[in-house]
Protein backbone atom coordinates (compact mmCIF):
# COMPACT_ATOMS: atom_id res chain seq x y z
CA UNK A 1 0.00 0.00 0.00
CA UNK A 2 1.82 3.25 -1.06
CA UNK A 3 0.30 6.32 0.54
CA UNK A 4 0.95 8.95 -2.28
CA UNK A 5 -1.41 6.17 -5.20
CA UNK A 6 -4.72 6.26 -3.27
CA UNK A 7 -6.76 9.41 -5.10
CA UNK A 8 -7.28 12.19 -2.15
CA UNK A 9 -10.96 12.07 -3.03
CA UNK A 10 -11.16 8.51 -1.74
CA UNK A 11 -9.42 9.15 1.53
CA UNK A 12 -11.53 11.81 1.81
CA UNK A 13 -14.53 9.37 2.34
CA UNK A 14 -13.07 7.09 4.52
CA UNK A 15 -13.63 9.34 7.81
CA UNK A 16 -17.52 9.22 6.49
CA UNK A 17 -17.39 5.23 6.54
CA UNK A 18 -15.69 5.68 9.45
CA UNK A 19 -18.42 7.90 11.36
CA UNK A 20 -21.48 5.83 9.59
CA UNK A 21 -20.12 2.51 10.92
CA UNK A 22 -19.15 3.62 14.69
CA UNK A 23 -23.02 4.95 15.11
CA UNK A 24 -23.82 1.82 14.13
CA UNK A 25 -21.42 -0.06 16.47
CA UNK A 26 -22.69 2.26 19.35
CA UNK A 27 -26.10 0.96 17.77
CA UNK A 28 -25.15 -2.74 18.95
CA UNK A 29 -25.25 -3.53 15.40
CA UNK A 30 -22.09 -6.17 14.46
CA UNK A 31 -22.24 -6.04 10.51
CA UNK A 32 -23.50 -4.28 7.61
CA UNK A 33 -23.37 -4.68 3.69
CA UNK A 34 -21.90 -2.18 1.48
CA UNK A 35 -25.95 -1.45 0.37
CA UNK A 36 -26.87 -0.62 4.15
CA UNK A 37 -23.52 1.34 4.51
CA UNK A 38 -24.34 3.09 1.79
CA UNK A 39 -27.69 3.93 2.61
CA UNK A 40 -26.26 5.67 5.58
CA UNK A 41 -24.22 7.89 4.07
CA UNK A 42 -25.52 8.36 0.29
CA UNK A 43 -23.22 6.98 -1.38
CA UNK A 44 -23.38 3.97 -3.97
CA UNK A 45 -22.73 0.54 -2.68
CA UNK A 46 -20.43 0.06 -5.77
CA UNK A 47 -18.36 3.31 -4.85
CA UNK A 48 -18.06 1.68 -1.08
CA UNK A 49 -16.70 -1.19 -2.58
CA UNK A 50 -14.24 0.12 -4.77
CA UNK A 51 -12.71 2.49 -2.31
CA UNK A 52 -12.41 -0.55 0.34
CA UNK A 53 -10.95 -2.57 -1.65
CA UNK A 54 -8.30 -0.33 -2.14
CA UNK A 55 -6.92 -1.48 1.34
CA UNK A 56 -7.34 -5.08 0.51
CA UNK A 57 -10.41 -7.08 0.82
CA UNK A 58 -12.26 -6.71 4.24
CA UNK A 59 -15.66 -7.99 3.41
CA UNK A 60 -16.95 -11.53 2.48
CA UNK A 61 -18.90 -12.21 -0.38
CA UNK A 62 -22.62 -12.65 0.95
CA UNK A 63 -21.61 -12.16 4.67
CA UNK A 64 -20.61 -8.04 4.24
CA UNK A 65 -18.32 -6.62 6.16
CA UNK A 66 -17.82 -7.32 10.54
CA UNK A 67 -18.01 -3.18 11.55
CA UNK A 68 -15.67 -3.99 14.24
CA UNK A 69 -12.74 -4.79 12.31
CA UNK A 70 -13.91 -2.75 9.57
CA UNK A 71 -13.37 0.17 12.10
CA UNK A 72 -10.37 -1.02 13.29
CA UNK A 73 -9.11 -0.81 10.08
CA UNK A 74 -9.87 2.41 8.98
CA UNK A 75 -9.19 4.11 12.07
CA UNK A 76 -4.87 2.25 11.21
CA UNK A 77 -5.62 3.62 7.72
CA UNK A 78 -6.26 7.28 8.90
CA UNK A 79 -3.57 7.09 11.83
CA UNK A 80 -6.69 7.89 13.93
CA UNK A 81 -5.79 4.83 16.01
CA UNK A 82 -3.57 6.86 18.29
CA UNK A 83 -4.73 10.41 20.08
CA UNK A 84 -3.20 13.48 18.43
CA UNK A 85 -2.55 16.55 20.01
CA UNK A 86 -4.69 19.48 18.57
CA UNK A 87 -3.88 23.50 19.32
CA UNK A 88 -6.73 25.89 18.38
CA UNK A 89 -5.31 29.21 17.34
CA UNK A 90 -7.91 32.09 18.46
CA UNK A 91 -10.17 32.01 21.22
CA UNK A 92 -13.26 33.94 19.68
CA UNK A 93 -16.71 32.56 19.24
CA UNK A 94 -15.95 29.46 16.97
CA UNK A 95 -12.69 28.84 19.60
CA UNK A 96 -15.16 28.25 21.78
CA UNK A 97 -17.81 26.08 20.12
CA UNK A 98 -14.10 24.38 19.55
CA UNK A 99 -12.55 24.13 22.93
CA UNK A 100 -16.17 22.81 24.26
CA UNK A 101 -17.30 20.32 21.12
CA UNK A 102 -17.66 16.95 22.20
CA UNK A 103 -17.48 15.47 18.39
CA UNK A 104 -13.27 14.86 19.38
CA UNK A 105 -13.85 12.36 21.93
CA UNK A 106 -13.56 8.73 20.50
CA UNK A 107 -12.33 9.97 16.94
CA UNK A 108 -8.54 10.49 17.53
CA UNK A 109 -7.99 14.23 18.73
CA UNK A 110 -7.75 16.16 21.92
CA UNK A 111 -7.16 19.89 21.96
CA UNK A 112 -3.83 20.29 24.48
CA UNK A 113 -3.38 24.15 23.92
CA UNK A 114 -5.26 27.56 23.11
CA UNK A 115 -3.54 30.65 21.57
CA UNK A 116 -4.91 33.93 21.52
CA UNK A 117 -3.22 37.72 20.83
CA UNK A 118 -6.02 39.22 22.77
CA UNK A 119 -4.32 40.42 26.30
CA UNK A 120 -7.84 40.67 27.54
CA UNK A 121 -8.50 36.69 26.87
CA UNK A 122 -5.15 35.82 27.50
CA UNK A 123 -4.62 33.80 30.83
CA UNK A 124 -8.71 33.07 30.69
CA UNK A 125 -9.86 29.22 30.90
CA UNK A 126 -12.35 27.84 28.07
CA UNK A 127 -13.18 24.86 30.28
CA UNK A 128 -10.45 22.82 31.45
CA UNK A 129 -7.76 24.92 28.98
CA UNK A 130 -5.93 28.32 30.02
CA UNK A 131 -5.48 30.55 26.92
CA UNK A 132 -1.95 30.99 26.28
CA UNK A 133 -0.41 34.44 24.35
CA UNK A 134 -0.42 34.61 20.95
CA UNK A 135 3.39 35.23 20.75
CA UNK A 136 4.35 31.89 22.65
CA UNK A 137 3.25 29.90 19.22
CA UNK A 138 5.85 29.12 18.49
CA UNK A 139 8.18 27.91 20.59
CA UNK A 140 4.68 26.56 23.11
CA UNK A 141 4.10 24.29 20.12
CA UNK A 142 7.24 22.91 18.99
CA UNK A 143 7.90 21.93 23.03
CA UNK A 144 4.94 20.05 22.78
CA UNK A 145 5.31 18.53 19.35
CA UNK A 146 1.93 19.51 18.18
CA UNK A 147 0.89 18.33 14.63
CA UNK A 148 -2.19 19.67 13.68
CA UNK A 149 -3.85 23.20 14.49
CA UNK A 150 -7.10 25.29 13.94
CA UNK A 151 -7.08 28.15 13.01
CA UNK A 152 -10.22 30.25 13.65
CA UNK A 153 -8.78 33.40 13.99
CA UNK A 154 -9.82 36.53 11.21
CA UNK A 155 -9.17 35.92 7.89
CA UNK A 156 -6.36 39.04 7.84
CA UNK A 157 -4.29 37.58 10.39
CA UNK A 158 -4.63 33.54 9.06
CA UNK A 159 -1.78 33.82 6.73
CA UNK A 160 1.00 34.99 9.44
CA UNK A 161 -0.20 32.68 11.73
CA UNK A 162 -0.09 29.96 9.48
CA UNK A 163 3.50 30.38 8.61
CA UNK A 164 4.58 30.51 12.22
CA UNK A 165 2.50 27.25 13.20
CA UNK A 166 4.39 25.37 9.86
CA UNK A 167 7.49 26.98 11.68
CA UNK A 168 6.81 25.46 14.72
CA UNK A 169 6.32 21.89 12.95
CA UNK A 170 2.43 21.27 12.27
CA UNK A 171 1.65 19.54 9.25
CA UNK A 172 -1.93 19.84 9.14
CA UNK A 173 -4.18 22.99 9.71
CA UNK A 174 -8.02 22.62 10.09
CA UNK A 175 -8.51 27.08 8.75
CA UNK A 176 -11.93 28.61 9.63
CA UNK A 177 -10.85 31.71 8.03
CA UNK A 178 -12.35 32.28 5.12
CA UNK A 179 -9.19 32.57 3.28
CA UNK A 180 -6.97 30.86 1.09
CA UNK A 181 -3.36 29.72 2.79
CA UNK A 182 -0.37 29.48 0.73
CA UNK A 183 1.47 26.42 2.64
CA UNK A 184 4.42 24.47 1.73
CA UNK A 185 3.83 20.92 0.15
CA UNK A 186 4.72 18.95 3.22
CA UNK A 187 1.84 20.39 5.08
CA UNK A 188 -2.07 19.85 4.64
CA UNK A 189 -4.80 22.47 4.67
CA UNK A 190 -8.48 21.82 4.85
CA UNK A 191 -11.07 24.36 4.98
CA UNK A 192 -14.25 24.94 7.12
CA UNK A 193 -16.02 27.83 5.40
CA UNK A 194 -19.76 27.53 5.59
CA UNK A 195 -20.54 30.15 3.08
CA UNK A 196 -18.70 28.12 0.29
CA UNK A 197 -20.71 24.67 1.67
CA UNK A 198 -24.27 26.81 1.78
CA UNK A 199 -22.82 28.05 -2.26
CA UNK A 200 -21.99 24.57 -3.25
CA UNK A 201 -25.85 23.91 -2.46
CA UNK A 202 -27.51 27.16 -3.81
CA UNK A 203 -26.59 26.02 -6.93
CA UNK A 204 -29.06 23.24 -7.26
CA UNK A 205 -31.71 24.97 -5.65
CA UNK B 1 -26.24 24.32 -19.44
CA UNK B 2 -28.06 21.80 -17.56
CA UNK B 3 -27.74 21.35 -14.09
CA UNK B 4 -27.35 17.35 -13.99
CA UNK B 5 -24.71 17.37 -16.20
CA UNK B 6 -22.30 18.93 -14.67
CA UNK B 7 -20.66 16.95 -12.20
CA UNK B 8 -20.77 17.57 -8.16
CA UNK B 9 -17.52 17.62 -7.65
CA UNK B 10 -16.83 20.63 -10.07
CA UNK B 11 -19.80 22.69 -8.73
CA UNK B 12 -17.92 22.33 -5.57
CA UNK B 13 -14.59 24.16 -6.40
CA UNK B 14 -16.42 27.16 -7.66
CA UNK B 15 -17.50 28.84 -4.56
CA UNK B 16 -13.79 28.32 -3.56
CA UNK B 17 -12.34 29.77 -6.95
CA UNK B 18 -15.61 32.43 -5.82
CA UNK B 19 -14.11 33.01 -2.84
CA UNK B 20 -10.14 33.91 -3.92
CA UNK B 21 -11.06 36.14 -6.59
CA UNK B 22 -13.62 38.14 -4.37
CA UNK B 23 -10.19 38.54 -2.58
CA UNK B 24 -8.42 39.27 -5.24
CA UNK B 25 -10.72 42.07 -6.39
CA UNK B 26 -11.14 43.52 -2.45
CA UNK B 27 -7.57 44.19 -2.96
CA UNK B 28 -8.06 46.39 -6.53
CA UNK B 29 -7.00 43.33 -8.85
CA UNK B 30 -8.78 43.68 -12.28
CA UNK B 31 -8.03 40.29 -14.02
CA UNK B 32 -6.24 37.24 -13.48
CA UNK B 33 -5.07 33.78 -15.24
CA UNK B 34 -5.68 30.47 -14.14
CA UNK B 35 -2.15 29.66 -13.43
CA UNK B 36 -2.49 32.91 -10.66
CA UNK B 37 -5.90 31.60 -9.50
CA UNK B 38 -4.61 27.82 -9.49
CA UNK B 39 -1.83 29.31 -7.09
CA UNK B 40 -4.11 31.01 -4.65
CA UNK B 41 -6.62 27.91 -4.25
CA UNK B 42 -4.36 25.01 -4.76
CA UNK B 43 -5.75 23.76 -7.52
CA UNK B 44 -3.70 22.63 -11.30
CA UNK B 45 -4.37 25.48 -14.39
CA UNK B 46 -5.90 23.05 -16.63
CA UNK B 47 -8.39 21.77 -13.78
CA UNK B 48 -9.58 25.71 -13.33
CA UNK B 49 -9.84 25.99 -17.24
CA UNK B 50 -11.58 23.07 -17.63
CA UNK B 51 -13.88 23.58 -14.70
CA UNK B 52 -14.88 27.26 -15.81
CA UNK B 53 -15.03 25.97 -19.26
CA UNK B 54 -18.44 24.00 -18.65
CA UNK B 55 -20.50 27.01 -18.09
CA UNK B 56 -19.06 28.57 -21.39
CA UNK B 57 -16.07 30.62 -22.27
CA UNK B 58 -15.37 33.58 -20.15
CA UNK B 59 -11.48 34.07 -20.38
CA UNK B 60 -9.46 35.52 -23.70
CA UNK B 61 -6.56 33.09 -24.61
CA UNK B 62 -3.33 35.59 -23.54
CA UNK B 63 -5.56 38.36 -21.67
CA UNK B 64 -6.78 35.40 -19.27
CA UNK B 65 -10.00 36.31 -17.16
CA UNK B 66 -11.41 39.75 -16.51
CA UNK B 67 -12.33 38.95 -12.47
CA UNK B 68 -15.11 41.30 -11.99
CA UNK B 69 -17.01 39.24 -15.16
CA UNK B 70 -15.97 36.32 -13.74
CA UNK B 71 -17.38 37.18 -10.60
CA UNK B 72 -20.70 37.87 -11.84
CA UNK B 73 -21.04 34.93 -13.93
CA UNK B 74 -19.58 32.24 -10.81
CA UNK B 75 -22.70 34.74 -8.45
CA UNK B 76 -25.16 33.46 -11.22
CA UNK B 77 -24.18 30.46 -11.89
CA UNK B 78 -24.46 29.33 -7.98
CA UNK B 79 -27.29 31.60 -7.62
CA UNK B 80 -25.64 34.03 -4.81
CA UNK B 81 -26.49 37.17 -7.37
CA UNK B 82 -29.49 37.23 -4.47
CA UNK B 83 -29.74 37.05 -0.91
CA UNK B 84 -31.04 33.69 0.83
CA UNK B 85 -32.71 33.59 3.76
CA UNK B 86 -31.51 31.00 6.57
CA UNK B 87 -33.03 29.65 9.52
CA UNK B 88 -30.50 28.68 12.34
CA UNK B 89 -31.54 25.75 14.70
CA UNK B 90 -29.70 25.40 17.71
CA UNK B 91 -28.48 28.27 19.80
CA UNK B 92 -25.97 26.81 21.52
CA UNK B 93 -21.71 27.46 21.30
CA UNK B 94 -21.43 26.57 18.08
CA UNK B 95 -25.01 28.92 17.03
CA UNK B 96 -23.50 31.90 18.78
CA UNK B 97 -20.63 31.60 16.46
CA UNK B 98 -22.48 30.82 13.35
CA UNK B 99 -24.71 34.24 14.04
CA UNK B 100 -22.28 35.89 15.06
CA UNK B 101 -20.23 35.22 11.85
CA UNK B 102 -19.15 37.95 9.72
CA UNK B 103 -18.26 35.76 6.58
CA UNK B 104 -21.81 35.26 5.41
CA UNK B 105 -21.88 39.17 4.50
CA UNK B 106 -22.19 39.65 0.77
CA UNK B 107 -21.74 35.72 -0.10
CA UNK B 108 -25.34 35.06 -0.86
CA UNK B 109 -26.87 34.93 2.66
CA UNK B 110 -28.53 36.12 5.98
CA UNK B 111 -29.49 34.51 8.97
CA UNK B 112 -33.70 35.64 9.66
CA UNK B 113 -34.29 33.40 12.17
CA UNK B 114 -32.92 31.24 15.11
CA UNK B 115 -34.95 28.36 16.83
CA UNK B 116 -33.71 26.45 20.16
CA UNK B 117 -35.84 23.81 22.45
CA UNK B 118 -34.21 25.46 25.67
CA UNK B 119 -36.44 27.11 27.26
CA UNK B 120 -34.18 28.94 29.20
CA UNK B 121 -32.46 30.51 26.17
CA UNK B 122 -36.39 31.17 23.74
CA UNK B 123 -36.56 34.91 23.65
CA UNK B 124 -32.97 35.83 24.27
CA UNK B 125 -31.03 37.98 21.89
CA UNK B 126 -27.54 36.59 20.12
CA UNK B 127 -26.94 40.02 18.39
CA UNK B 128 -30.36 41.42 16.90
CA UNK B 129 -31.94 37.60 16.49
CA UNK B 130 -34.50 36.46 19.06
CA UNK B 131 -34.67 33.44 19.57
CA UNK B 132 -37.68 31.14 18.73
CA UNK B 133 -39.03 28.25 20.25
CA UNK B 134 -38.08 24.74 18.37
CA UNK B 135 -41.83 23.93 18.68
CA UNK B 136 -42.63 26.68 16.11
CA UNK B 137 -40.24 25.59 13.23
CA UNK B 138 -42.47 24.44 10.54
CA UNK B 139 -44.82 26.90 10.83
CA UNK B 140 -41.94 29.79 11.18
CA UNK B 141 -40.14 28.42 8.45
CA UNK B 142 -43.40 27.88 6.38
CA UNK B 143 -44.44 31.39 6.89
CA UNK B 144 -41.14 33.25 5.75
CA UNK B 145 -40.56 30.30 2.91
CA UNK B 146 -37.01 29.53 4.38
CA UNK B 147 -35.26 27.45 2.13
CA UNK B 148 -31.74 27.10 3.84
CA UNK B 149 -31.24 25.83 7.14
CA UNK B 150 -27.81 25.22 8.59
CA UNK B 151 -28.44 22.40 11.82
CA UNK B 152 -26.33 22.98 15.17
CA UNK B 153 -28.69 20.42 17.57
CA UNK B 154 -27.25 17.47 19.29
CA UNK B 155 -26.65 14.12 17.18
CA UNK B 156 -29.38 12.48 18.67
CA UNK B 157 -32.04 15.47 18.15
CA UNK B 158 -30.36 16.25 14.55
CA UNK B 159 -32.66 13.45 12.19
CA UNK B 160 -35.79 14.75 13.74
CA UNK B 161 -35.54 18.32 13.25
CA UNK B 162 -34.07 17.86 9.89
CA UNK B 163 -37.49 16.11 9.06
CA UNK B 164 -39.04 18.88 10.75
CA UNK B 165 -37.08 21.47 8.16
CA UNK B 166 -37.57 19.31 5.10
CA UNK B 167 -41.44 19.14 6.21
CA UNK B 168 -41.38 22.98 6.01
CA UNK B 169 -39.92 23.32 2.62
CA UNK B 170 -36.29 23.57 3.51
CA UNK B 171 -34.29 22.13 0.72
CA UNK B 172 -30.64 22.64 1.71
CA UNK B 173 -29.22 21.38 5.34
CA UNK B 174 -25.64 22.56 6.20
CA UNK B 175 -25.32 20.38 9.24
CA UNK B 176 -22.66 20.33 12.16
CA UNK B 177 -24.22 17.79 13.61
CA UNK B 178 -21.45 14.48 13.57
CA UNK B 179 -24.57 12.28 11.50
CA UNK B 180 -25.44 11.47 8.66
CA UNK B 181 -29.02 12.86 7.80
CA UNK B 182 -31.34 10.93 5.64
CA UNK B 183 -33.13 13.28 3.54
CA UNK B 184 -35.21 12.49 0.37
CA UNK B 185 -33.49 13.03 -3.40
CA UNK B 186 -34.33 16.53 -3.80
CA UNK B 187 -33.09 17.64 -0.99
CA UNK B 188 -29.39 18.79 -0.41
CA UNK B 189 -27.40 18.11 2.44
CA UNK B 190 -23.43 19.38 3.28
CA UNK B 191 -21.56 18.52 6.78
CA UNK B 192 -19.69 20.36 8.24
CA UNK B 193 -17.62 18.05 10.98
CA UNK B 194 -14.34 19.20 12.18
CA UNK B 195 -13.06 15.37 13.28
CA UNK B 196 -13.96 14.27 9.45
CA UNK B 197 -11.94 16.68 8.30
CA UNK B 198 -8.74 16.31 10.64
CA UNK B 199 -8.69 12.19 9.93
CA UNK B 200 -8.91 13.21 5.81
CA UNK B 201 -5.36 15.23 6.99
CA UNK B 202 -3.90 12.61 9.46
CA UNK B 203 -3.55 9.67 7.04
CA UNK B 204 -0.91 11.98 5.48
CA UNK B 205 0.85 12.45 8.38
Amino acid sequence: MNAEKIPDIIIGRLPVYLRALQRMADNGVKTTSSQELGEHVGISAAQIRKDISQFGEFGKQGTGYSIGYLLDKLREILKVDRIWDVALIGAGDMGHALANYQGFQNRGFRIVAIFDNNKEKIGNKIGEFVISDAEKIVEGIKAANIKIAMLTVPAPAAQSVADKLIQAGVRAILNYAPISLNVPNNVKVQYIDPATHLQRMTYYL
